[in-house]
């Protein structure tokens, strides 16, 4: 699927100062030079790697589009890995389509989502477990986030896996040697207990990394919070506390609040994700009551729920899953009064304790494609073990460790199908 | 009021591929490199001018905020003409916002709007008129406005300026010279005739000039072109025809568009602004008839008026004033079909009609700082013209030539107030 025409595409977010457009390939220094004039020296094709040079852009009738900056790279020292060149132009929307028609007209195409990225990996400039994290460090609005993805970009759990892979590559090696010399009954060159010592490592190990993808996922995407009670007990006053603006239209008036209002915080380097709801109470008025629910059904999705109540007042019922978080606030009293964000913090606080700890050399999953590899990895790891146990015959135990390691492989691009590939890049920006 | 204290801004759009931190002045390489590490070699301060290094931004505790690409430029070869550094990171508002507080803590401070271009100008890098030239530039979004201020910023209006004001001093200096010897009656440095062919000759620019700014200023910001008549004639129609969009609701009932629906559209290089406009016709609907009354407004201020009218209804009656262009259209004709797009064509060549050429050597005027310098330099010039004739003191006529000088200087920058300057920089975008 690796082809080596030459592809372009604009690189930066429309209206800005500064608007990049990056070509790539093997006739990508050719293709810019054809519409770009150095203002000193020599063309594109006679300077060396990594040099910036300032010239213009002009189009057939020499009509000039842009004064602009080109940086050449060459390969394989570059983000693609091929001769590549950035054009830094003036960020007009106009400027930027036009030079990327005069680059189509010479001899490039228009890049596809995430194909630089894509071209990178299959170039071995990164593994695809890598590539994926490029997307999520660009997407990434939040310490955790950014740590999660920038850990995955270089590497994290590219070594992970790798470690993993190599201890099951010694034991299947093992255990295919006394396959070979199938006829000498006797001969064990795999030691049973240490095969199934490391079959449970392994085991334990993939299971650690499943068991923590909801945690990742929830600090890549933010955690979700609803904020649930009665009316007028002062729910949206609580989330502009929270949000420390005012987002939410606040007055005296049951049921102010009708759609539910969201927004995002950092705290502590974590991003939540506040929602307010329409009060919970027997109403006639029918949109209050599409509010109502409403409310109902962001506090079954929230990971955590916020009970507002103020004295006098009974907190409502609300069904919650065990894994869900509930924390009540008695609002109003000397101890927590949300107008004047008295416990502000102490909620905080609480939001806080209930995040998992991020060490800088955990491994988090938070790739749906890695969990279910690693599920599928999991299995047959588990069928291994259980054939060990009961002593079943070396072929097939090798047979679940080789789909083990495959499975595992799948993480880091170890895969044949250009449609998974497809799919992957397919939701990165055009021009990474 | 230059000061060389080192400034950083992001100077791309949000939510791109790539993101570009732009830092300038003295300290720019160094502060660069307290939270650059190259992956190979030297520090940037070591590097040669115009090279690219791959490396990693990193916090005081050690945390990797990106892996980027720094571009060192040096002094006075850079667009502010000072030491800059740029930083391509991964275009994420959480990095990039990250990596300018690590350049706060680390001795510079943010950029103000246009700062850059400012710097550039007040180190003689560009003229004011090329300075206000960029903002435009990267504001164009159409080919005429591309290329009116890709003119003015490659020096179009400063050359012009140059050559009217070399004339004016060189008249001046005759002048002078006159005064100096004035106890010599007879002697008379400038002939008078000249003088006064040379004071017409600039007069007539300048009226030339500043005749051209309403068109200039046209083709800059869009030809406004309203869509008037009588309801349901096929105005929405003809909108959605013109726009090759369906950007209007269209449906039989009359009054049906009530909002001015506005869009633009560049036809042969230039921007149109195609205003549809509710029907008009006597109504005792409120909401219909404040739309009429938007339609009549419109009409008032647009630069072209499409009336339309379809057989057996007379054109609705308007005041237009002697500036505006009408075009009269009568649709559902064999000749003009809007809903098949019969007479589209016919009626885009007359809109192009309307529009004043530009030739790639013909100075517009734009900016309305501009205008009003130009008009004062007109008033000057053409007091001293009168005092030519009538043969007014040559000292009169010298300071009037030297004022006009003045004011022809203040749009390429020749002025002394920080006031201006800050105001003109001011609607620059920041990190331009």
């Amino acid at each position: 699927m690796y082809t080596t025409d030459t592809i372009c595409a604009i690189a930066t977010a429309e209206r800005g100062a500064i608007g990049i457009v990056r070509i790539s390939g093997n006739d990508a220094i050719t293709a810019a030079d054809r519409i770009f004039t150095p203002k000193h020296g020599k063309p594109l094709r006679e300077r060396p790697a990594n040099s910036v040079i300032f010239g213009i852009i002009s189009d057939d009738d020499d009509e000039i589009i842009d004064e602009v900056l080109a940086t050449v790279f060459r390969a394989p020292h570059s983000y693609t890995g091929e001769d590549s060149v950035e054009l830094a132009c003036h960020g007009s929307r106009y400027i930027l389509n036009k030079v990327l028609e005069l680059l189509l007209k010479n001899g490039c195409r228009m890049a596809n989502p995430g194909e630089y990225t894509q071209r990178a990996y299959l170039n071995g400039k990164m593994d695809l477990s890598q590539a994926e994290a490029v997307a999520d460090l660009i997407a990434s609005n939040s310490r955790a986030s950014h740590r999660i993805a920038m850990n995955q970009m270089r590497g994290g759990i590219s070594n992970k896996l790798a470690d993993l892979r190599m201890k099951l590559l010694h034991l299947t090696s093992l255990l295919e040697l006394e396959l070979d010399f199938s006829d000498h009954e006797d001969l064990a060159f795999a030691d049973r207990t240490e095969l199934k010592n490391l079959t449970e490592e392994i085991v334990t190990e993939i299971e650690r990394l499943t068991a923590n993808f909801k945690h990742g996922n929830a600090l890549k995407n933010g955690i979700s919070v609803a904020i649930i009670g009665a009316p007028n007990v002062g729910k949206s006053t609580l989330l502009n506390a929270l949000l420390r603006d005012s987002r939410a239209i606040v007055s005296n008036i049951s049921g102010t609040t009708r759609d539910l209002i969201e927004d995002t915080r950092e705290i502590d380097g974590v991003l939540f994700r506040f929602i307010d709801t329409a009060g919970l109470r027997e109403t006639g008025d029918e949109i209050e009551q599409m509010g109502i629910e409403r409310s109902v059904q962001a506090a079954k999705k929230a990971q955590i729920i916020l009970l507002v109540t103020e004295p006098e007042v009974a907190y409502p019922i609300i069904e919650t899953d065990e894994e869900q978080i509930v924390i009540k606030i008695l609002n109003k009293t000397d101890d927590f009064q949300a107008l004047h964000g008295i416990g502000i913090e102490w909620l905080e606080t609480e939001l806080i304790k209930v995040v998992p700890k991020i060490n800088d050399d955990s491994v988090l999953i938070t790739n749906l494609r890695h969990k279910q590899a690693l599920e599928n990895a999991y299995e047959a790891i588990s069928r291994a073990k259980i054939s060990i146990i009961h002593d079943i015959s070396p072929d097939l135990v090798a047979e679940d460790l080789r789909l083990c390691v495959s499975f595992l492989g799948e993480i880091v691009g170890k895969i044949n199908s250009d449609d998974i590939l497809q799919n992957i890049f397919s939701h990165f920006c055009i021009g990474k």
